[in-house]
């Protein structure tokens, strides 16, 4: 193997080719929203995240409460993504000697609150000491059918699951020192960054219907995430700016709301393809559900915005990476 | 969930004492080597376990191709320690900006080549940034008999696999300098800690037999994962000091060899418990492994030792722990 920059997706293809012999044991292996191995007929499906202090999360800011929510939810996110439904929990926390008992309970209380919304177990953990808090959680789901971000074909038409930019603004309204309860305005943007919710119940409704040929959760930013369902799907993506769903906390906060919506990580918002033919099985999840067409899949590689002005530019990447 | 003090053990009596509700649905839950779910008439046993810099290593003095193995193996010797034969294995990693690229490379190749000896799939990852070096990996393993902690009785013997304490001398000679080919008696103690090997093969070959009645391993000290198995099978338990199995280079790098295998943290060997009845069973593959009676399991509860006068005194617990 051999890697020159130490960037997050290069240290990724890097690990996906040196590890491809074996990988192919695997029904889904590295490079999807999480591995997918098989135990008799059933698919079982795999999914690890981690969260550093000061990389993902400031610990003086962000309520433990909260943030042993998110330090499970993010993972349901990923197991929805692949049409599957979570089942169990495992728990890694390392803790700095200064840390508050209070911090403690408060983290696994929201874990807990988490856990029992989702019906996931929590089967297993391990404790130990740091200097700054390092959370890994791994999450088991189950799948009948499992949705890859390859499926996609061009002409397939995107769409996304509720407002995209919320998570970048309520950070950036974080780190000026706003706190919950502080503004009305602000708090939508707020919890969109601290208590992201996984959109799990919709993706399983998607999955029964058999509407997406691809899904993907949108961490990295909606170009990001495109630019990796595309490279799956070997095609490009042509997006509407204008059709971009904003909630108005976003518009209200920021002067640029789309370019949040198009660059801005952590939304965990879905992000799938559906064949035109399939679109009216839409009609009944748009009722309980808020979701957006926001343009499709194309023959020609890369992606494309079409601007406000009805102008064709390409679009540009720049999703999160915590190696920038 | 009430947490005192920020012990390590409290930690994990709190999670399992909050989560208990739930985890009644699982085979083995929390406070066993690894979780077990039960996915249609299988087994899976999962384990994860976190590597954090200097905590567990320090970067400058373990060579990346080592930790890169022993990140690993760690994780296979929980799954040997309930019986079962590791498959899948998950790789979370997050790294200072610093890094060497060559560094990354070399750590790799080491989790490779220790996957490719125990026929491992790696199936998934995540990388991302942060201060320290923090590493996660989660194993998934399956076994058609489970081996537990808690089967021990009263009467049962108790054997050791390989050699105890050389992982923490060899840490120790670490810390005043020396490294590997620096001088041929290091060289086992220090290998013992920097690249420990899990005793996958014996495990399986006990379990294959039938005969251990609760099973551990050391990873934590002898007297504490002695404790840990006691307190799981509700009885205590009697070592022969004089019987505990001692490497030559321990003996000679340390005047107090005997606290080092009662006390030294990360043997990764296998602590187990046999009927009576059952130790003919032994013979056979104690020509292949060091296998050593050290003990029994007795009725009264908590620790004692024979010393090497034949006086009987209590073993005082002083196993490692992340948060002393």
């Amino acid at each position: 193997m051999k890697i020159k920059l130490l960037k997050e997706r290069e240290i990724l293809t890097a690990i996906r080719n040196e590890f491809s012999e074996s990988g192919k044991k695997l029904s889904v292996g590295i490079g999807d929203d999480a591995a997918v191995i098989r135990i008799q007929d059933k698919h079982l499906i795999v999914t690890k995240d981690m969260l550093v202090e000061d990389t993902h999360f400031i610990a003086a800011s962000h309520p433990p409460f909260f943030l042993g929510r998110k330090s499970l939810n993010v993972n349901l996110s990923d197991v929805a993504a692949m049409g599957g439904k979570s089942k169990y929990a495992f728990l890694g926390i390392a803790l700095p000697s200064r840390t508050r008992p209070g911090w403690v309970e408060e983290y696994f209380s929201g874990f807990k609150s988490a856990a029992e919304e989702s019906g996931v177990i929590l089967a297993g953990g391990d404790v130990s000491r740091s200097k700054k808090i390092a959370i890994s959680v791994t999450v088991i789901g189950e799948g009948k059918t499992i949705i890859r971000r390859n499926g996609g074909k061009p002409g397939h038409l995107l769409f996304v699951s509720g407002t995209l930019g919320d998570s970048r603004q309520g950070l950036l309204l974080l780190k000026r020192g706003y706190k919950l309860e502080d503004d009305k305005t602000a708090d939508p943007l707020l919890r969109a960054f601290l208590d992201p919710v996984p959109q799990a119940s919709l993706a399983q409704s998607l999955s029964r219907a058999g509407l997406p040929s691809s899904m993907i959760d949108i961490s990295d930013g909606l170009s990001m995430d495109l630019l990796n369902l595309c490279q799956e799907c070997g095609c490009g993506a042509e997006i509407d700016q204008a059709s971009l769903p904003l909630s108005l906390e976003l518009c209200y906060w920021q002067r640029r709301p789309y370019d949040f919506a198009l660059h801005g990580g952590e939304d965990y918002q879905l992000l799938f393809s559906i064949p035109a033919a399939k679109i009216r099985g839409l009609a009944s999840l748009q009722e309980k559900y808020k979701i957006t067409c926001i343009g499709k899949l194309v023959d020609k590689k890369g992606l494309s915005l079409i601007d406000r002005h009805g102008k064709r530019r390409n679009l540009q990447v720049k999703g999160f990476d915590h190696f920038k």
